[in-house]
């Protein structure tokens, strides 16, 4: 039986970029993978991958159901992000740019985490090591990855080496990075063809703050206006989220990918601790974060400090 | 201040090398690093410093103490096996070839792990990717990390990589591998010289098993029965640990380095879990492991599953 190669829930443009890749270079070393996903690609990771001509993995809601034993993990690591019966199949690989937590095994495993910018530009580090050659449309993929998860290399996620891989991979996909980049996020900044619903939770991770499981959640824009247009449906979507879920907390970022800043848009039972992360006081809910676009930087390690205080 | 970089508490030659070698090696990358320890060398550990003029890193109790704020982990991730202020400090890096455990960090960061027979391989690699030679008493160091770890490449965690690994670090270090091997191995099997107290602590390691505190210990020996005939005296010292420690269970490794194999002497609450683990029935609380070296992975796993089940 195959093993499983998949990005995070609610899958983003470097977990689809970097669990395809990973299982493309694992089949070159010899493993017999497959690249599967646990959601359908957003606006921007579809305009990826036909702008690069390749099929979307294959959506699955269960390991064991598919016959898989192993499983190997890319951009996530935290158990409630990963597939709803992760604690029933073995992690034998990871690979990873985000902070550790709730996750455990019963034996040792490969585990490459860096504190860069994207996953991808991890898999495209493990591609040079083991010096296997990248096609046109993978080297696409990763630089999409890193494009994504760091607006243009502007989050302060990006790391220094990150701006050697993009200009790589830029090269490798025949594109210009700057002209490429900019289309690929707007791709993905089209809210008006969503209802509420389905906007808060394009790209949205759970995570266990002090025992309360808090949602947050990202949309990019070139308005963030616009979106605040349709606060009052975002909200009603919101609290049927928390109560259907039991989320104890919803934080949306809207995030202006132009000029790169935030605007906080928060429902739920720890308003203080969401204010004393940010300090900053929510105004009809909602409030706005200057020179904020990036959720693991400067947003969970704040809420994380906030709700253990 | 100086980034913190050790292995284990009660460390053995894996964890001591590995740390050694790390914060030499991002010394050359441009690091303020600063190798300590949390206990002193064991027999075998000290035959290796002496032999290669190194000196025992610095022993400390607590990080903060010391002005850390950072922390660079190898041989280890487990909280309950670190410093006792771990959660003070951030975790930069982790070097490790164990399974991932009672470990969490509120920031991305380095991990380097791989399930092969030492950290001290890894760190090997490292030293490789980054292009820094390797001066001989590192080599050395290394090298005995890997020899202790697989008892000379014999344990089922050996490798195949590490093969090659012992192949050019003995060449670095300027020793024959088996004939150094195995007078390092016997440096750390004069146990006559310890008191039991001492000897059940010589490499020892609790384990969170579903709930349960159970401590893992592991002696090498060339003589089993020689062991089995401090048997009342060693219990008498399990018994005490058990209680001024609270471990519900006190498990036993006393290895024969030259044949392979272990006698198991287990005492505590939950034997019936123990004697389920590895099929067979304690007998006057012990009993024989055929070709059983290695603690990682022929019994914490069998451990883990029995207290799960």
């Amino acid at each position: 039986m195959s093993i499983l190669v998949f990005g995070h829930q609610n899958p983003d443009t470097d977990a689809i970029a970097s669990s395809y890749a990973a299982a493309y270079l694992y089949q070159q070393l010899g493993l017999d993978t497959e690249v599967v996903a646990l959601g359908t690609p957003n606006e921007e990771t579809a305009f990826v991958l036909d702008y690069f001509g390749v099929k979307a993995p294959r959506l699955i809601t269960s390991a064991k159901a598919e016959g898989a034993e192993q499983v190997i993990l890319t951009d996530h690591n935290e158990s409630q992000q990963s597939i709803a019966d992760i604690k029933e199949v073995e992690v034998i690989n990871v690979i990873d740019h985000h902070r550790v937590a709730n996750f455990e095994t019963a034996n040792p495993l490969y585990m490459r985490l860096e504190p860069v910018g994207s996953a991808s530009s991890i898999v495209y580090r493990l591609f040079k090591e083991n010096a296997v050659a990248l096609p046109k449309e993978i080297a696409g993929l990763l630089l999409s990855g890193l494009i994504s998860d760091t607006l243009l290399l502007k989050s302060p996620t990006t790391a220094d080496s990150d701006h050697q891989v993009a200009k790589d991979l830029a090269e490798l996909a025949e594109v210009d990075l700057e002209t490429y980049g900019l289309a690929m996020l707007k791709a993905g900044t089209n809210l008006a063809s969503k209802s509420a619903a389905e906007l808060i939770d394009i790209d949205a991770k759970t995570f266990e703050l002090n025992g309360h499981p808090v949602r947050v959640a990202q949309v990019n824009t070139v308005d963030i206006a616009e979106v605040l247009e349709r606060q009052a449906e975002i909200e009603t979507a919101i609290l049927a989220a928390n109560q259907a879920n039991g989320y104890s907390d919803f934080v949306l970022m809207i995030t202006d990918i132009v000029n790169s800043n935030s605007e906080i848009l928060a429902l739920g039972s720890n308003m203080d601790k969401v204010e004393a992360a940010f300090n900053f006081k929510l105004e009809n809910n909602h409030a706005f974060l200057a020179g904020a676009v990036s959720r693991k930087k400067q947003v969970v390690p704040q809420l994380t400090e906030s709700f253990n205080a």
